[in-house]
């Protein structure tokens, strides 16, 4: 089955906005109608930035008008501590141009996902290793005084944990604190294992319903909290049934080799194939994820550089070494 | 100084109704005017009932007209599994009279404090402990369906850790979630090492500014949430500034006790007194704490009969032996 | 390509005895010389008792001689207390038959596994909510002397956080704590979905090298400890690459069904079947785990199961509902 | 009382020796035989260096023939990161002074204490934020290859945790893994409150039976592990019996300042003296522990700057910034 039609049957997230834009192109690359894309390659990263520009490329795309920016950053995997440095810096710059932050806005930090399962935690751990200022001139390490930007943050947990939809949480946290910008941190869905842990994607658009790792239904964007709302996200999974996709197209692939093989590839029941994958899943079927066995490192290192890079594009006036030193 | 004077003089708190009750009194166990107190002996358990009846009641003790219920059970500390199903039991009993709740009530727990810091972790801890009911009947034990509440619950952290008074988040959610009644549960202060970990406070006052364990400054009650609001409280430390006086106290009554130096004690200066109490605390004043070293398994046990004494109050259909299960 | 192939080819371990056999029979549900089994129906579970009893049964299953015994407990997904305690109930007579420990026998409850990864934080989360007893007769809960046995625990973590290995670590506490059990409690890898969580091994005969999930390679048993040891694992993730396999069984099988098309799978490559799997996998190879999006709370629950069994055979002087009470 | 019989009384430790020196020079300052002291002022530290070189020495200060040294660092507390940098500068150049190792010496930290009591994670929190290397070249950060030591870690957990002395864990750890050099890093118990998060100690001559904050009896040295042993120590706590005592010290010398008053002084009893800190500290007595609010980011701060200070005297191919990006 193609990958569009499995997603629709196995009620998959693509969460990326670069990966659904390049499923929609397909093998021949088209262009699709009111969307824009511009690549970018700097020495450690691919930067892809896609805009979806009218109704009907958010009908193509099924997300909202805004800028989807994917940073891909294979060298993550490395360990090079000048690579990491290098990742953060871009990082930093991407969000400090989509931010477009005047000197004295606040922010507030929002952690989404689940603190107890490792490949959901990345929110709430960018959270824990960020520099909160929002409360105190008394408190803050003195000689950053004036170099700071109000910043509070929050990770409110899952609605397992709760019993509250994370949305409602973050709506009312919203209506008090007042911030000028919203930035929600989570952990993604990818559509590819190559994008697991590499790609960070940063959008002006904030969390659109279905979107996420599963059970945030509410929107947390501008319309539902009255501010602006920047969200970072780094794919940690995969859904599994994307893998199993995978080997059944690459066998069909393999099989049309041959004219005869491509006759039998045509005459194959493509409600087989879901038969295929259901068994294949059995007994989950859209709840099942595939993740490498390091994830707690790869969740520890974007973590550090996602809350390194925040550190550096809310904070202009600290340098990144120092930055590095406050981080928990 | 006598300990009225050193709670002014150093701004410590008394976080138990039952103690300002007790400092009040003196000596000559004075009656209170507006305020009326009940005593009950049970096997396990000494439980003082204190109202404050009426705005004189509220001018002497600092706190708000309504009732609070001091249950004190000091062989928490045995480690007696019996006497712990007793003492949770007991608590229960209590907190449904309080409570007096409706069977459709929805319930809303907030666990008050710093889990980073385990002296006050009692609030966080009470809520991993507890079953969380609000966003599920799909997910809801099968066998339990129709005999429980819904509970929602969040620690919502301390200002250092989110930059946000805990005040304005709980005020914030409360909006949204619209529960019949907020029940916050927190780490206090004790007026006297006894009642460490073994006098469990309840009351339906909500939380008043100024009381806490130290930066939680915005009230968390009817009138700021808008519904009603029981706290838990549960003595975890004592302000070290009252171990001091009490030695000082206890030398000069010892001098007391021949005419001649009862004669010195009286000319003993009050200001010297407080110098000598300002050095001993040195470089500290008021934000110097007393706890056991076995805190870790006092916080442990006490947020374990917390949240079982909760789960057999909010949901009474099912057993206690039941509830054990459930609880994490 | 055949399971027994891919295994081999992908370096997949397959942990529980119980697959190893099924696997080795295969279709025609050969006997295995060498190898015993028997299954038992009870009323929430089935127990497989897999024996291997002599070197042609160790060359046939690649483990060594002694008990296997498998209880699968489907309904553990359905949390449902009562199903659960009965479980739990089940584990501890397998346990208390397997160990038949003298009364005043000592163990050493050993908790392998990463806790920061929550796939494989098992075993230390079993015993952080087992009692640990050796270190006290002062300290033991005093309704309960006299009706336990010495008990020691600890979770020595994995090699990328200590930089040791883990059966270096144990056997040098073993050699100063002379326990006359070990108990290893691990997260294993399954063979199939539906044993994600559901199937509790225990076996007498240690973990050997090769075994477990991953970085474990010196062998935790007899020989090397000096005691005896028993193992208590629970699959809480599946390699990828089965789940990749077994779509493409499945396509093959689906083939098959007309006789030209029998031809065709015939004639289809192996080697090209591993390059799909290589292709479906990458940029990982065996290190790419499948697990269910609830694995938090699927671990607490089957580690709650582990911590109340061990307590209930290792302390039997004691009820399931008092042990219920010292669980953390 | 004075503070050595309190100390004696209460069976209270002082870890640190210069605390102890102090002690015994009392206030004629005098020397003391077979233990000579220096001092050292630096910009943000006074290193203050006491060797113990004979048996008189030992017998004096109760504890092995070795150096002492002691950094103390008030403005620890400062939060200022130019300063704690300078402050982990001072510290990695004191321990590659005591440590004096060779090229390809191979060290095992360990992090003595308890995780779950915050005043006592000091050790555990230095493991968490220390690179481990010893398993690795193949994960090495590859530009770090030949620049690092080899550098093992554990920390073992307290007693009432695992049911194991931690020294025999240790033992049989080292037993193993046998480096050349074992770092244990503890928690200590001061003996003025200026101390608390501002003095590190550290010295070759390992941890004594009696040292540490309570349960740890049995040493860790060079003659229990056959290594040499460097101990880094920070009080974190102060007995309250302390406090109690410095009050009743400070009154009594107030007393002193008229004649008749200094007579009262002189008939006063000691042994009511000892009665009144017995009841003002009642029900503990030598379990109970004076620690400041902000525990949790004392204990965050400091154990950076542990972690930071072993890191580059450890690695000293390898910048201070460097260094800092990989912990964790």
């Amino acid at each position: 089955m193609n990958k569009v039609d499995l997603l629709r049957a196995f009620n998959v997230n693509i969460d990326l906005a670069v990966e659904a834009h390049e499923l929609l192109r397909g093998e021949a690359q088209a262009e699709i109608p009111g969307v824009s894309m511009e690549e970018e390659q700097l020495e450690h990263a691919t930067v892809t930035t896609i805009k979806i520009l009218n109704e009907q490329g958010v009908q193509e795309m099924g997300r909202p008008i805004g800028t989807y920016i994917t940073i891909d950053v294979p060298e993550v995997h490395t360990n090079n501590y000048l690579i990491h440095r290098e990742i953060t810096k871009t990082l930093a710059d991407k969000l400090t141009e989509l931010m477009s932050l005047p000197e004295d806005a606040s922010i507030l930090l929002v952690g989404l996902g689940n603190w107890n399962a490792t490949p959901d935690a990345l929110g709430p751990q960018v959270i824990e290793k960020s520099l909160v200022t929002r409360h105190l001139f008394n408190y803050t390490p003195e000689e950053l005084r004036g170099k700071l930007r109000r910043v509070s943050a929050i990770a409110p947990g899952v609605l397992g944990i709760t019993g509250i939809e994370t949305a409602e949480i973050i709506r009312g946290i919203v209506e008090h604190v007042k911030p000028d910008l919203v930035i929600a941190i989570d952990a993604l869905a990818a559509g590819s294992l190559e994008r697991i842990g590499t790609s960070i994607q940063i959008s002006d658009t904030g969390i659109a319903p279905g979107g996420g790792v599963g059970n945030r239904r509410a929107a947390i964007n501008q319309e539902t909290l009255g501010c602006r709302v920047i969200a970072i996200g780094l794919p940690t999974v995969m859904n599994a049934a994307i893998i199993a996709n995978n080997c059944l197209e690459a066998l069909l692939n393999e099989l049309k080799t041959s004219p005869s093989l491509y006759q039998l590839y045509k005459e194959f029941n493509p409600k087989a194939f879901e038969q295929i994958l259901e068994k294949a899943l059995y007994p989950y079927t859209n709840n099942l994820m595939v993740t490498p066995k390091e994830i707690d490192s790869l969740i520890e290192t974007t973590a550090r550089i996602i809350a390194g890079a925040l550190g550096m594009s809310l904070h202009p006036g600290i340098s990144a070494e120092e930055y590095q030193m406050y981080m928990q």
